[in-house]
């Protein structure tokens, strides 16, 4: 078993409580990494020997970027979509459509290359845990592909038949089949299920139907997820509360009762908020504000939402950067939410923190701070940190 | 004399109104480099033979970016001081002093190593033309070195002695020297003058003073820039127009007069207004309007504003994403402030396009349209296309 050594971190975020500040900081850090898991962690000056070394050269180390929400597969692009979108066209929500016939016309090596290249991409940003849903399927057939697809590439995947209604379905028909039929295919692809709540809008599903899909994905043995109060106020919040769910996604919109309860539930697991700061961004809509839900003590998480229709980014780094910028977030609670808070919203102990025994998983900035993953504000500064 | 063929353009933009819509596009385009200069450009089918070719394999391509508006030389690091912002602490304005103790006990050669990276990691990005201020020097010789060390990696230099009032100078007299031993000294190196016009900030200068450094550069035979109207309203717009400024920046809170000054200006090449939103997403501060300008006819440009202290970015891609989701810009919009834009706020015509006759200044875009530097926020899509 080959140990492997990581010096010239100038400053390291552990996430360990033995080490100083919010973020578990070691200046002048080093690391040892066996068997792809973290092996020893501390002052540069009491590292142990190991078989290789590497040296970072004084710059900043985090843990890998946990993205606990995507929607990364899917064919086709809607650049033309946005750009209407831009100039001031209306924005009819009819785009979705195009985006699931593209996916289901095209073959599963086109959409194991799509998917891998954006996984590529986001690894090269410093991402190394990502969570993958379907939705663009809305079949069982294809729902069930997508899954299998992304299950390739990730054991975060997350089965989301119900996030639209298929135009020309009837709405409770289209329930029974994610409930049913759509589930028992999607289940054994899937660690998650997730569904789009959101009442005022008419492809979405309302309070009812989507505790329908939730019990039943509970039932199958599926974690829960919840796309919620997104668009405008609704009971996505206390239903991710109600049964559990490990995040409560988007968020945008939440009264005091709903920062209450995700609050109380809090204090024994509760659901963990998951903000997509660039969907707002590429909405040009009013952002929710984090800070409210970390004085409150809510863990929050920051995530790409990495879709081709309201967000079509994987990066990270601009999450931290857009967290701090327009969520009201400090610089240690915007790396928190993009590492240990995206881990805590997928349940995972294993990635989003440094301490010992966690998954070697890490990012590596071009700058002696993380904090210049705000700072410097789109300047390609981060990437994984390949140890060979 | 070598030709280039560059070859699988599938959107080049030209800003050659030969060419369709409002950026002069061309799809399935090629292009001919000669010498440095744009030699041919149109439909691949059509284009000639050359010595030797690069194929760019469906990407989109565009003129390199220009940023007209940057601080790059100067020591030192303010990360701590962003930190701490973002967590609720009072910005004292005190930062500036600190980057003009370290810029001041800098060597030329680390100066010249910060000033070579930033440029190599903006032009990795895209960026081909860059303007560079000094303004963190504040005493004769230093503000002498500083454009000395600009002048070394472009001619877009900018005398900005009335950067700020140093902290304990007498305001008359630090205008004195501005005016008279400072310009002497620094205006071999430089070609623009510019002057932080803010009436309600302390450590800027009023209306008088801007004109009495403004007039001053212009008989020294410099071009004229403004820092104005960036905190609150105040005479930069009016004074830049009324002096023949080649632009105006930041220009954050504009009256309804201002604006008409500047689109009566424009008809006859009145100053262009450059907008640096990295500013505004890296203060928390409200953004510009530039649909409003660019809908009264007056010439948008994009910039960095590159500084360590109010904005440490030399993304132009994040610009050109930000025009859009914050500034209102259409795509186009965004897309010719960034290139067409930038190079008339420096009164350029060999750059910002890439008309036959143009500096082959080529940046390219990992995607198959320009649209994708504002639809994929954050990702490092753009580079210097390097033909060799
Ligand atoms: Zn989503
Ligand atoms: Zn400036």
């Amino acid at each position: 078993m080959t140990s492997h050594l990581v010096t010239g971190i100038a400053e390291l975020v552990t996430h360990d409580e033995r080490f100083a500040g919010p973020l578990g900081t070691v200046r002048g850090a080093a690391l040892v990494v066996e068997d792809g898991r973290v092996a020893w962690v501390g002052p540069a000056g009491s590292a142990p020997a190991a078989d290789r070394r590497t040296d970072v050269d004084g710059r900043a180390v985090l843990p890998g970027f946990v993205d606990s929400h995507t929607h990364l597969v899917f064919a086709g692009d809607r650049a033309d979509e946005f750009a209407q979108r831009m100039a001031g066209a209306p924005y009819t929500g009819g785009g979705i459509t195009r985006t699931v016939t593209a996916t289901r016309a095209a073959t599963d090596d086109d959409l194991r290359g799509r998917l891998g290249a954006l996984v590529a991409e986001a690894r090269a940003q410093g991402t190394t845990t990502l969570e993958v849903k379907s939705g663009y399927g809305l079949d069982v057939p294809h729902e069930e592909r997508l899954l299998r697809l992304a299950r390739e590439v990730t054991p975060e995947t997350t089965f989301l038949g119900a996030h639209v209604v298929p135009p020309g379905t009837d709405r409770s028909a289209y329930v029974d089949l994610v409930t049913g039929p759509m589930l028992a295919a999607c289940a054994p692809h899937a660690r998650w299920a997730d569904v789009f709540c959101e009442p005022g809008s008419p492809h979405a599903f309302d309070g009812d139907e989507s505790r329908a899909v939730l019990t039943a994905a509970a039932s199958a043995g599926l974690g829960l997820r919840v796309h919620g109060n997104q668009l405008g106020p609704g009971p996505g919040a206390r239903l991710a509360v109600e049964l559990g769910a490990a995040s409560l996604d988007h968020a945008t919109h939440l009264d005091d009762t709903d920062v209450a309860a995700l609050a109380d539930a809090a204090r024994h697991g509760g659901p963990v908020v998951t903000l997509l700061p660039g969907v707002e961004l590429s909405t040009r809509s009013p952002f929710p504000d984090a800070r409210r839900l970390v004085d409150a003590g809510v863990e929050v998480a920051l995530a790409t939402d990495c879709n081709p229709g309201t967000c079509f980014t994987t990066s990270m780094p601009l999450m931290v950067a857009l967290g701090v910028a327009h969520l009201r977030m400090t610089v240690e609670q915007a790396v928190r939410a993009a590492t240990l808070g995206g881990a805590r919203a997928l349940r995972r102990d294993d990635v989003g923190h440094l301490r010992v025994g966690a998954r070697a998983d890490l990012c590596v900035v071009d700058a002696p701070t993380v904090t210049h993953l705000a700072y410097r504000p789109g300047v390609p500064l981060a990437r994984t940190l390949e140890l060979r």
